[in-house]
């Protein structure tokens, strides 16, 4: 741009010095304003996508977690255990009751669904490709339409087939809209892992008063079934507590270090990783980097 | 800037318009370019480094990680194996051997340094706040003079009492420079992990003739340990056999699944999640989107 500037000046300075007295119909000055053009990056995934959707780490970490998920499954349910992993009302990190379970419920492992049991590719593919980053009107097309365009999570099928092996319902628990049954219920199925009933087997947003908090649905669940296991991406998919909007991000993970919580961590609860979206994707730079690492290079002698 | 350049155009253009015959001492032109200075956004952490360095959901799966390498390990330092799980030179998807192990050679476990025992929150941090990105020489600095300013891992300290207390030598092979032996030593000592003596405990990049791979160094190891459990947060901490240059995040993808490999992980090979660094965050939009995912929303009648 600056290249033009010189041009466009140094033509009109040639022009003056060069100017006969007025008027001068046989010189004139041309000023030619070129304005710069830029021309949009093609669409590429993020670093984090790349990571997710497209590594070989993440198939690997996704494959050991589910299997961690189904081994806790299967020991768990060898020894019939009367304490839910389900956090009771009003629980605190200085008292952590847990809801009791009835000596006949089944057993049930809760799972959020999204970046837990399926990588939502289309949808994702979708934003990325045209540049909306996160769009929620277009969020609630891909719940309608979104079937056969999310894939099962590598190692989520053969945990399934290890915890319904193992006399453990699997019910979903996921902030898609109540107002989409069909399309999630499609989705899920289509990507192989199995059917899922509204109100059974599959728990939505709005089926409860809370909204996008999941705690009323996880005492619905309970209400019929003794809860096991809790998996997500989130920590939102295994206690509300932890979604505290007042909580810094040192503050969150300082409460889920808290001891009554900090011992559930792979022994009941379970996160399995997602850097592309969520409450995970917080913090200053003093938070993520805090300040006793502080470190630059030493100054060089000249 | 158009701005500028038209001022400076009008400038220039009013000069000519009323320059007298030459030459005119009183009048002169005054020819201003103006530099748009772009003041630089403030430096930010990146998703990828909130989410790992930040979250409460990365600390907890590398807890759930690292509870996972130390239970096997415990387990495996049990049954006393007779066979590596070190691939052999040569091996192969097809034949993937691994090495044997002398019924009197000690058992190990051999972990990478960075972003598998410890954050390298100092460089990190500095290398965002400076926006440079990385840079080897820094890093090299970093090496030299950044024990205190990394921490281990969540989860770390404790697998590593509990695979000391299982009688499992803990070996660090990393592509830390061998001219950094000190500082690298140093680091892995303040952030809590113990010491490590070089040659013995600690094998750094130098220290065979194949440079950034690896495996040189696992088979120096090798001749004086039986190696149950390898693990890092990239592919080349396993075997160099996934870091053939030539293969596409989705080729390197499959070379992992090929089952004499995919048995392997979460059973003696472990891999934790770094989005931040390395050969997994790599990928055209085709590969990290395949085409069979491919969606848009369905169009809206007017």
């Amino acid at each position: 741009m600056k290249h033009y500037i010189l041009l466009s000046t140094i033509a009109l300075l040639a022009a003056c010095q060069t100017a006969p007295p007025e008027p001068a119909p046989t010189e004139k000055v041309i000023v030619k304003v070129i304005k710069k053009v830029d021309t949009p990056a093609p669409a590429a995934p993020t670093e984090s996508q790349q990571w997710l959707y497209g590594s070989a780490e993440s198939r690997i970490t996704m494959v050991q977690s589910w299997n961690a998920i189904a081994s806790y499954v299967e020991a768990k349910a060898e020894s019939r255990p009367n304490a839910s992993v389900v956090l009771a009302p009003g629980a605190t990190a200085e008292a952590a009751d847990f809801l009791a379970c009835g000596a006949d419920q089944p057993l049930a492992a809760v799972f959020d669904a999204d970046e837990t049991l399926i990588w939502n590719l289309g949808s994702m593919g979708y934003f990325t490709r045209t540049g909306v980053g996160f769009d929620p009107a277009i969020w609630d097309e891909w719940e309608k339409t979104g079937a056969g365009k999310a894939q099962a999570i590598p190692g989520v099928k053969d945990a399934f087939k290890r915890i319904r092996d193992a006399g453990v319902e699997i019910i979903v628990n996921t902030n898609r809209s109540n107002t989409n049954i069909q399309g999630s219920a499609d989705t899920l199925k289509s990507a192989g892992l199995g059917e899922f009933a509204h109100g059974r087997s599959l728990y939505l947003r709005g089926d409860a008063p809370d909204g996008g908090a999941k705690d009323g649905r996880r005492y619905m669940i309970s209400d019929n079934y003794c809860v096991i296991a809790l998996a997500g991406d989130q920590l939102g998919d295994i206690a509300d507590i932890f979604n505290d909007k007042a909580l810094t991000p040192p503050e969150r993970k300082a409460l889920t270090v808290a001891p009554a919580f900090d011992q559930m961590w792979g022994n009941g609860w379970f996160i399995l990783p997602n850097p592309v979206y969520g409450p995970s994707l917080a913090g200053t730079m003093e938070e993520v980097f805090p300040e006793d690492t502080y470190w630059e290079p030493p100054k060089q002698e000249d």
